[in-house]
């Protein structure tokens, strides 16, 4: 196993000691808890926003802790649900007294623990908690960790816009009906080149042969579509756009942000070539980039590969993207 | 060979188009010469900042244009240097009439093109050209493509500080004086895991056994120090960070810019990881951490690994840090 490792048992809390030092000024580390939020938090009568789940998709979530973004992240072991115990931990430092929006990708583990952790908060006079459960992934149904689809990079995308919201003062419900709708209007799918390694297992999480990639591919590695032989960028972007574009039900004269994301271990030099190649589908399917992100936003550790993520957009979505962000992963306007 | 590609032949000029796509309100891309230039540039005045290279190490350096950096960046094939017809274009797009500063990265190919250039411009009555190399890694003092150090890490720093003096007003000469200043107080090294592949080769640019890593490695995959077996990430930062303090002279007191960089296949996670070890290395050697950059700012396509570099700071170079800055790669304050 070729990695930046001590003992492979402490790569997540080490990561996070890490985490603290580069980031003194913004953000503040709960390392029993493994829960990150932003230094000077919770902001009084604002509601929180708080995210989670396994480690080894960095920057998510952690690295979107900040003004106009979450207020809090947990983290679990890598590509394992944190535990109920962390997420009411996080659901408790975002809470400026308006409530705490908590976000989830759609993983089974994930949406068992988030429940039982707002059930704990109900009975404990804590934070009164709206779940919203992420499912873009239009890749398969059911998978191994998941019953109905996938959450994957739409995520970033929903976590930036209500995160917007929030920060202007909406308030819990206007937030969970916005993050739903953003939830609805929001599909992806990706392809992996190459696996990754988790470092508690030493192995690769799956085989790939050369001149062979796995369409519709997990963020955790789990089985896609279809392993089919390796295409050319522009055979590629038709194969992710195409499912997305009418998953969505775009027509020409729509408008979209678009996140082209790397999986991880794909040069951002092959990312911008992929760009460029899924804005030409979409460009022949007549709907139009407002916004976009090219880069490593939601990863899989070092797995070769990319995915791409289409956010119906309107005005006001545009508008609430523009907003200021100021995260280590994610920084504008501020 | 698993890539996100169509021809090899065109990756360069497609990433192009993908980036062009990407940062339609900043950023102009000649696609003829490959020059990445500022939306409305050049400014009236102000000395004009250009840097370039062979691509392959995004963002550097096209990713750095933008306010607070550079005003122009042209990129040659993967690993190979822009002609000298290449920068001419970008020192002339970046001429606001202060002249131009030019960072080169120490490559032979690099410097003897620009020098070209330079050549060039001045019997061509074109803009008056300063050329300031970069040369801060410690690993070797020649190497494959080098007489001399090599310029890596450290070019990164110095754009940013130096971009931020330009911003200010300050002229040719002591730009060139601070760039040069800020050379010297740099040093880098760094370490491969795991090679990467030339889309052009088709094969990896070296082997590496398991469970071995290139100690000092270049950022084109050249030989390093020594190849030894892989240490922890603490052994690691030991190996790196020991060299740097000790070439810079840095004692107890002295206070660094640090950059723990990525080399394009490395997991953040790891990288965050590595910076807790390398912050506590200099914490034995009493060096204190006065900004930081954790993530992948020059890479080499797809390689595993990372590299340090620290750049020894005073209150005037922690001011031209903290300026605004607005690239693609770079972004705070603005």
């Amino acid at each position: 196993m070729q990695k930046l490792l001590n003992d492979p048992a402490d790569v997540v809390v080490e990561a996070l000691a890490g985490m603290a030092a580069a980031h003194p000024d913004d953000l503040l580390v709960d390392m029993e808890q493994r829960v990150v939020s932003r230094r000077g938090g919770p902001v009084r009568g604002k509601v929180g926003l708080v995210s989670g789940g396994g480690s080894g998709h960095e920057p998510l979530h952690a690295g979107y802790v900040g003004p106009g973004m979450l207020d809090a992240a947990c983290c679990g072991e890598v590509f394992t649900s944190p535990v109920p115990d962390q997420f009411v931990t996080a659901l408790r430092t975002a809470d400026g007294g308006a409530g705490v929006l908590h976000v989830v990708k759609n993983y089974t583990g994930d949406v068992l623990n988030a429940e039982m952790a707002a059930e704990l908060l109900a009975t404990e006079d804590g934070p009164q908690v709206e779940i919203v459960v992420t499912d873009d992934d239009v890749a398969v149904q059911d998978s191994l960790y998941t019953a109905g689809r996938r959450g994957v990079g739409g995520t970033v995308l929903l976590e930036k816009v209500v995160g917007a919201a929030a920060e202007e003062g909406r308030d819990l419900s206007g937030c969970a009906e916005l993050a739903r709708d953003v939830n609805a209007r929001t599909r992806s799918m990706g392809v992996a080149l190459g696996p990754c390694t988790v470092p508690a297992a030493g192995v690769p999480t799956f085989e790939l042969e050369e001149g062979q990639m796995e369409l519709g591919v997990g963020i955790h590695g789990e089985p896609g579509r279809r392993r089919v032989p390796l295409g050319t960028a522009r055979e590629i972007a038709a194969a992710l756009v195409e499912p997305v574009v009418a998953d969505l039900g775009l027509r020409r004269g729509d408008a979209v942000v678009t996140l082209l994301n790397g999986m991880g271990g794909t040069p951002l030099l092959e990312l911008y070539l992929m760009f460029n190649e899924v804005r030409a589908v979409l460009d022949a399917a007549g709907v139009t980039v407002a916004r976009s992100l090219v880069g490593n936003y939601i990863t899989s550790l070092e797995m070769a590969g990319c995915s791409v993520t289409l956010l119906r957009a309107d005005d006001e979505v545009v508008r609430l993207w523009d907003a200021p962000v100021a995260t280590p992963g994610l920084r504008w306007g501020a």
